[in-house]
C-alpha cells in the first residue's frame, strides 16, 4: 500500500497566535510566567518529580478552595469534565439530583446528570436572579435529592449566588452540596469547608490564568463516603474517583498505580498559576477583583449603560453582564472591539443570548488600568458602530 | 470569615523540570519547537483563528491516519479519553462488544465497555502474541458484536497486531472495527481507509512528540451512521459525538456552537506536532522507526539480551520489550539508568509486569544515535547493578 491521502498544505504555514486582550468570560490571558512553566521539558507522568508537582497542585487547590479535604486534585479536562467527574462519582443511576438553574451551567448539570441515569428535578430562577434559602429548603424537602447542584458564579448571566446557609440545609436533608465555581473561584470569597460544600470544582482558564484543560476539584469526607461506597461502578473509567484518588496520592495507599497519562505540561502551568495566586494571597485577590469590578460597574453606569444584574450584591466581580445597548447590534460592537482594539468581549450565552455583552476581567486581567481600557474601547465602539433609529 | 487554610510553602519553590531522555513507552521527548508552539499566547476557543487551527489539526490527522473521513478531530483528553469517546458513542447499553485482549489495553477497553452497560466478550492471546484472522472470524461469528476492539500497538507487551483482513471480516459480520493505535500511529504503516477501520484513535504523547492531553480520533461513515442514530444519549456530555462534530466543524452546520472550552495551548502543540510529521512524510517516519528498531533489536541480541516478542514481524517498532535480564532486579536497572544517565526506560505493565524492560523510541527519539545511547547505558547498567548468583 502507498500513501494516498496527501500532505496537507495548511500545515506548511507557521502559526503565530495574535496577541489579544482576553476580556471575555474565559479563557483569560495567561501571563508569560505561566506559559513558560508549561513549556518546560516533559517528564514522566509517574516520575517522583511529577508526584511532587501533583502534591504541590493539591496543596495549592486546598489553599484556593480553603479546604482541608485530602481528596483534592485536578481533573485532566476542563470545568465540564470536572462537572461530569463530580456527578458520575456522587450519583448512581436512579438516584435523585436537584439542580438550581439560573443560567447555562445549571442546564448543563441537568443534562449531564440525566445522561448517567439520575432522576433530575430543578428549581429555576429567572436569568439574572439568585436563589434564596427558603426556596432551596422547600425543594430539598420536596425532592429529597442525593445531590444538590448550584452555581456560585453563573458566567452566562453574571450572577453571584450567595452560598451561606445552603451547606446546613443540605446536611439537614442529608444531601451532598455540589458547587460550580468555575467563574468565581479566586475572584470572590469562597470557603469550601466553612460553607459545608461537599464537592467543589473550578477551571484553570479563568481567575487562575492558566491555559484551559485542567480543573481543580475537591470532595469532602461525606462526598467520599458516598462516592467510594457505591453499588455500581461509575460509568467513566477515566473519571472514576477510586482510580483518581490513587493516582493523586489521596487514598493513603503506599504506591500510585498507572491510571491515565496526566497532561504533564498542563500540570506545570496549573502549578505555576496556583503559585501566583498564593503569592498574592487569596484575600488580596478577592479585594482586587471587588475593587476593579465596582470601578468598572460605576464606569459603565456613568456611560449610560445598564447592568443586567439589578441587585448589586448579586453581581459577579469576575464576569460583568451589560444589557445590550439599545439600537446597536452586539455582534458589530464585539467585532469592532476585536478589529480595532484587539480586545475580546463576549455576547450572551444560553438564557442571556442576544440580551447582553459579557466582559470578564479575571486574575491578572482584573485591574483599574484594564477597566479604563475596556471603558475607552466601549465608548469608541458606541461612537463608531451603527445605531438604528429608535 | 477569614482565611484559615494557610498558603502552602511548597509553592514558593520554583519548579525546574529535569532534562531527561524519555525512552519509556510515553510520554516521549517534546522538541523545543513543539513546546514553544504550546507557549504562544492564548486565544479564544471560539475565535476564527482557533477554528482554523482546529481545521489544520483535522487535515493533519486525516493525513496521519490516511483517511478521508470528515468526522476527524482531536479529543480533549488522553488516549484513554479517546477510547471512552469511541465506545461511549458507538455502543448503546445492552449492545455487544468483542474485545481482543493480549495486553493491558484490551483489558481497559473491556472495563470501559462494561461500565457503559455493554455486553462484553473477549478473545485472548497470550502476552507477546497476536491474533490470527481465523480466530477473529470464529469469535465474530459466535458473538455477533456491534463493535470489535483490537489494539494495533500493544505497548504493554511490545506487540504489533497485523490488521490486514480484519476490516473485511467486520463488514461480513456487520460490526464496527475499533482500533487503538496510541503506541503505533506514525511509527509503522497504518492506512485507516484501506484497512476498513471504522474508528481509530491515538495519543499526542507518543510518536507525535506533543505533550500528553489530546487524542486524535476518526470515525468512518459506517461508524457515524451508528453513533449519530442512537436510541439513547451517550452517557457523557463531554464526549457526545453530535456536540463534538459541531464544535470541530465536521457536521456541515453553518455555525459552531459552544460545547466545551478546548485546551487551546494543547491544540497549538498538537498542530505543530502534526506539521512536523507532515514535513518528514509518513513513509519516511515509518521507515526511520523500522530501521532504528531493527538496529536496536540486533544490538540487544548481540548483548545477550532476549526480546519478549518471539515473532520478528510482530515486534512493535516504537516500543521494545526486553525479557528481564536473569539475576537482575529490573527496578534497580531502571533506577540506575535514571540516576546515572538521566534516561527513562520502563518496567512491565499489566500482563508483562515484572517480566520485561520496556524501551520506547518514538518520533524524534527514534534514531541510530539514541539506540547507541540506550545500548551503552544498558551495558553500563548490567555491569554495575547487583546480580544474584544463579
Amino acid at each position: 500500500m502507498s500513501s494516498s491521502v496527501p500532505k496537507p498544505r495548511c500545515l506548511q504555514r507557521p502559526f503565530v497566535a495574535p496577541r489579544l486582550h482576553m476580556f471575555g468570560p474565559g479563557p483569560s490571558n495567561v501571563p508569560t510566567r505561566i506559559l513558560q512553566a508549561g513549556a518546560q521539558p516533559i517528564i514522566g507522568h509517574m516520575h517522583p518529580e511529577m508526584f511532587e508537582i501533583m502534591d504541590d497542585i493539591k496543596s495549592g487547590i486546598q489553599y484556593a478552595f480553603q479546604t482541608r479535604n485530602s481528596m483534592t486534585f485536578a481533573v485532566s479536562g476542563t470545568g465540564h469534565t470536572a462537572m461530569e467527574c463530580a456527578l458520575v462519582n456522587a450519583v448512581e443511576p436512579g438516584e435523585s439530583v436537584l439542580a438550581a438553574v439560573n443560567g447555562i451551567w445549571g442546564e448543563r448539570a441537568t443534562n449531564v446528570a440525566e445522561r448517567i441515569g439520575a432522576r433530575v428535578n430543578t428549581i429555576a430562577a429567572p436569568p439574572g436572579g439568585t436563589f434564596i434559602l427558603q426556596e432551596i429548603e422547600q425543594a430539598l424537602s420536596r425532592h429529597r435529592p442525593m445531590v444538590f447542584f448550584v452555581v456560585h458564579g453563573e458566567s452566562s448571566t453574571g450572577v453571584l449566588q450567595p452560598l451561606e446557609g445552603i451547606g446546613d440545609l443540605c446536611r439537614k436533608y442529608k444531601c451532598l452540596l455540589l458547587v460550580d465555581s468555575v467563574a468565581s473561584m479566586g475572584g470572590t470569597p469562597l470557603y469550601m469547608d466553612k460553607l459545608g460544600i461537599d464537592i467543589l470544582y473550578t477551571g484553570s482558564q479563568k481567575v487562575l490564568n492558566a491555559p484551559p484543560g485542567t480543573a481543580p476539584i475537591s470532595f469532602s469526607q461525606r462526598a467520599c463516603q458516598k462516592a467510594l461506597n457505591r453499588k455500581t461502578k461509575p460509568v467513566s473509567f477515566s473519571l472514576d474517583l477510586t482510580w483518581l484518588a490513587n493516582y493523586w496520592g489521596c487514598d493513603g495507599a503506599p504506591a500510585r498505580m498507572y491510571h491515565h497519562t496526566g497532561p504533564v505540561s498542563a500540570f506545570y502551568s496549573l502549578r505555576e498559576s496556583l503559585a501566583v495566586l498564593s503569592e498574592e494571597g487569596l484575600e488580596n485577590s478577592w479585594e482586587r477583583h471587588r475593587t476593579a469590578a465596582e470601578y468598572f460597574h460605576n464606569g459603565l453606569e456613568s456611560m449610560g449603560l445598564k447592568l443586567y444584574v439589578k441587585d448589586k450584591n448579586a453581581r459577579l466581580p469576575t464576569v460583568t453582564t451589560i444589557v445590550a445597548p439599545l439600537g446597536y447590534d452586539c455582534y458589530e460592537i464585539r467585532s469592532y472591539l476585536m478589529k480595532t482594539h484587539n480586545l475580546e468581549i463576549s455576547g450572551g450565552l444560553g438564557p442571556s443570548f442576544g440580551l447582553v455583552l459579557r466582559v470578564g476581567l479575571m486574575g491578572c486581567n482584573s485591574s483599574k488600568a484594564n477597566v479604563d481600557m475596556v471603558l475607552r474601547a466601549l465608548k469608541d465602539a458606541l461612537e463608531h458602530c451603527h445605531r438604528s433609529k429608535m
